[in-house]
């Protein structure tokens, strides 16, 4: 089996990786001169450019697109739609917003090309090894990609969602998951940083991951990070986001869905990424006028 | 190493087999009968009350309490403290509220009677194998305890948190965290559910758990639940709790720390056992007064 994979950034790389360690014959493309070259040093083949990395694929072509959401994998899907040949098969493995893939899937249908969207989970770590996929596409044309999975992904680890949408969608309710999961997890060990007692964060992690109820791999990495920094001094909590705890929401708001606390995970990472609020300007303010209660001047 | 057990419900019950599976010398008491003989068709040692139990262990006698959380451990604590003598042990394994067992601890002290507020995680399961414990007590006296847990727990299943009070405090936590990420595991499935595509939950659990970044007990959980009852029908969303998570929440308001995810996964524990709201009237009678919006009225 062989792959056209676009994009070898630091997942891109470790997905080519990962095809290559598991028998599938990988050739892959990136814009950037440097993100090839590295490629190459790892014993990566690559192409200079897009129609040279389709040229290098026989017909019934599977391209790969791992690259940034949003306008780089729709200029990329537009130039492959403009290139590739009917029944050539395109996976987007993206973060790509839902709405997007239906309508690449469109686009793409248009000249009888394949389009799958790809939710792909489990970090560097996953794409380099035992990657996790969701898969949504023509239930008809799966067959032909499946064993490119089975070599790639953790077992069991992959999973056919149905039509196309449904992979990028299910990838972003995990997501959305995560931030809520992430969020309570940094709640607690707060509260434990402010509380009368002296833990060792990381020992609390460990003791945490085996046996307890809230074992999972977020409190394996939680365990990892205090082991290389105890009390995380070394880094400050803005806690950025990339869309999919967002895309969450506005669904749940679309759908009337109750989710408290998916939303303010999001609503908490907004927070973090502000010294000081309008909100809190304003309250402070409203506080003063009616009860005359003191507020913090600036220094 | 003996041990003497109080309370053989399905906690106390389990981890008296696990205790005995494990080369601890068991005997065990509950106040209920049935219970006993449950426990002695399954091989455990009762005595037939409280004074029969301390008669049955040499001093420095190690008692574990595994009753409910609240007045029935407070008056076992209350017994025990009158019927026992210095240098014995009593280890709180149940839910404790932490400024209980630092009444306990004080009130045993008195007697100089050892005491140890174990958080106990990993749920029936894990009383019974490979159990979780957090540890709360006086540092020179854990290591008389420390060949039980070795024998009972996962391996590295057990810690030693500080002093008196530490160990229910770091279960609270625990617990806290786990409400969260309960709530934000639910609310991914329930967008899942009301989206315009088809999942299979059991299949989409399933393939989180292999290798993406939400694997987890609790996912595991979601996956057996789901496998027998594709869309929980059998059930009601009925959210009840016993505890742990509205003291962590009124721990964090103690201590200002903002925990809105624990909060709301309360909150909506609260609101799941309510079939309707005063909230809601309130909120539908006065849009209703300022915009003449419409109310559902009562069949």
């Amino acid at each position: 089996m062989k792959v056209g994979l676009i994009g070898l950034g630091k997942m891109g790389l470790n997905l080519a990786k990962n095809m290559r360690d598991n028998g599938v014959d990988v050739v892959a493309f990136d814009v950037f001169q440097q993100a090839r070259e590295n490629a190459e040093s790892s014993g990566i083949q690559t192409a200079s450019d897009l129609t040279q990395l389709i040229a290098q694929l026989e017909p019934n072509r599977i391209i790969w697109v791992m690259v940034p959401a949003g306008k780089p994998t729709n200029d990329t899907i537009v130039q492959l739609r403009d290139q590739l040949s009917p029944e050539d098969i395109v996976i987007d493995g993206g973060n790509s917003f839902y709405q997007n893939s239906l309508t690449h899937d469109q686009m793409l249908k248009e000249r009888k090309i394949h389009f799958f969207d790809v939710g792909t989970s489990g970090g560097m770590e996953g794409a380099l090894h035992n990657g996790n996929f969701m898969i949504g596409g023509e239930k008809e044309i799966f067959g032909k990609i499946e064993p490119l999975f089975k070599a790639i992904a953790a077992k069991d680890g992959y999973l056919y969602t149905g039509k196309a949408g449904s992979g990028h969608y299910l990838k972003m309710v995990h997501n959305g998951i995560e931030y809520g999961m992430m969020q309570a997890i940094g709640e607690g060990f707060e509260v434990l940083a402010k509380s009368q007692f002296e833990y060792d964060n990381e020992a609390v992690a460990k003791v945490w991951n085996n046996g307890s109820v809230v074992r999972s791999w977020l409190m394996e990495l939680a365990e990892s990070a205090f082991s290389s920094d105890p009390k995380l001094d070394e880094i400050k909590g803005v806690m950025h986001s990339s869309g999919e705890g967002a895309w969450t929401v506005e669904e749940a708001i679309k759908l009337h869905v109750p989710t408290p606390v998916i939303s303010s995970s999001l609503m908490m990472r907004y927070r973090s990424e502000e010294d000081d609020t309008v909100t809190g300007k304003v309250v402070a303010a409203l506080r003063n006028g009616f009860g005359g209660h003191a507020v913090d001047h600036k220094d």
